[in-house]
């Protein structure tokens, strides 16, 4: 199969590097790009349009077709944005603990009261987040050791934070017919259960989809990137 | 231990084939009749009691005691108005993702009103209802490979939709003192999770119960036999 | 890491035994005390600050730092009291399972209704619970076969029930700093999933916590000792 990977906040295309290696490993194509805004393309003023575009750009002029599209976290957004726009190019969207907007919503629209406080409190003058350690390790490694974790860390950098707040045209989203798959791991605690749940709080907006748990928790990219490829092989399937 | 396993919709006996091979393995004895309606017992106008008296009178007339009763999906029904009927020949009602039905209620009482509406528009003139594929493969096999999937929907067959609609009489069942487990495979995702679960929302109106969980979808006996088989162990045991 | 294991009711510290051993085998210290009113140390008339006091007085008389405090079930309660009084001997708490009680409320204060009843029906003239076998081994011992239910039910003794009935002054307990971490075993059934659950209906409560599942019920100290040692370090690591 065909994999492009959409990463999520905070991070950059080698997030990826060990799951597309084990993709790779099994036969697989994979592509992980560095989403505009992240990383190396750093720029707080960055657009979901701008985005998006970037995905598909990479799609369009790599003329890849069959594509199993994955998006991660908030890499969910982007990729409904992209789905609107390139649908005949999908063989399928794989949304793997990611956020799944409604039409004329935002991501931000989905954030728990509790940790909205703490993420404006914690905002830079210049738009953009840095995820503290205490809270990157605790809730989104809390199924790594620590080395791991502080290596994962090593790899975040400023989130811009302008396009979450954007409300999002995705009526066309809820009117495709590609196939989708929603991979869940359990043990992920980004945000309190009892405010949020990727499954089924995010899965049930899906027009429809399959859905693929496995054990494990929001960067498993990290924590177990060879059961994630194993899962995305699973939710990717025909 | 002995087994009666109850198939499901859509499904007959041979749906347990490779079940009651790995239970045979073990050291059990395994029953699984057709229930009348069923595959080479099609019949559209069959009633829940015709249906239930088929497994009670499998258990009677080859003498069955010390029974571990099973049933799978709309086979949890079944086996509600079989236990009432031969309770001193059981040792156990073993519900695996199945319905447990309300005394007064129907089986179509529990189905989520977003399927519901798509279950009717597919009826067919006969009473009957056709599974789509796509439907099948995604919401029932979502843990198998293609293969398989295609495999098991070969083996299905249109179910006939009037039994369902049944009032059905459980007064008796609730007054039991038969020991029950509830056997849930929790990558089930047969119905939305945001309308309806096997556990907690079936499972909690047994009148007592052994909660069991495995990992997998609707349909074990075709995705992961021996995982079932070893789940229906752990459900039945003393 | 150095480990002080709390029982939960109707336990004591022998409960402890082969989790202790797994622990000590993989370089751990650990401590797993008999409570005040349990076991050899039966006192229906016990009360939660004699009881916290033990294991406070078992910290502080050995001089133990950098304890990874464990409560599992009633001892969840316990763990807080406990946290409250020498939070600078604490590299973390681990609640396995366990209650995590406001402040001013009592333990009795989360028993479902459904339960409640019939704790009050069984209750001793001297104020004690014992457990009936058939709940023991279908609701905390769901996945254990019947050999191992019977063994550690015969480790099980009276519960004096007061203790569970005083409200707690747990307001240090709730600006504490002490890293915590809640273990949860999701094959749990003591209580109607319908009515309570340990993750995330007690885990909720907690400030901040780091999240870890693993499959197993509520006595995983006997049922799989080794996979709840491998769950303690995984939710003790720092």
């Amino acid at each position: 199969m065909r994999y492009v990977l959409i990463h999520g906040s905070w991070q950059d295309g080698r997030c990826w590097d060990a799951t597309v290696a084990a993709l790779t490993a099994a036969g697989h194509e994979a592509h992980a790009p560095t989403l505009p805004g992240n990383g190396d393309l750093a720029n707080p003023a960055v657009t979901m349009a701008e985005t998006a575009a970037a995905v598909v750009d990479l799609i369009v002029s790599k003329d890849l077709t069959e594509v199993v599209l994955v998006g991660h976290s908030f890499g969910g957004a982007v990729a409904q944005l992209v789905a609107q726009q390139v649908p005949d190019r999908l063989a399928r969207v794989v949304f793997y603990n990611a956020y799944v907007i409604a039409d004329g919503a935002t991501v931000f629209t989905y954030v728990p009261e509790s940790v909205a406080g703490a993420f404006t409190a914690l905002a830079s003058p210049d738009g953009t987040l840095t995820l503290p350690y205490a809270y990157f390790r605790e809730h989104l490694m809390n199924d790594a050791d620590a080395a791991t974790a502080e290596w994962a860390y090593a790899l975040t950098s400023p989130e811009p934070l302008g396009r979450s707040a954007e409300v999002l045209d995705l009526a066309g989203f809820y009117s495709l017919t590609v196939p989708m798959s929603y991979l869940y791991a359990y043990d992920d605690n980004v945000f309190p259960a009892s405010e949020f749940s990727w499954h089924p709080g995010m899965s049930q907006r899906l027009p429809d989809f399959r859905l693929v748990t496995i054990p494990g928790g929001h960067e498993l990219m990290f924590s177990d990137p060879a059961a994630l490829a194993a899962g995305l092989e699973r939710a990717g399937r025909p």
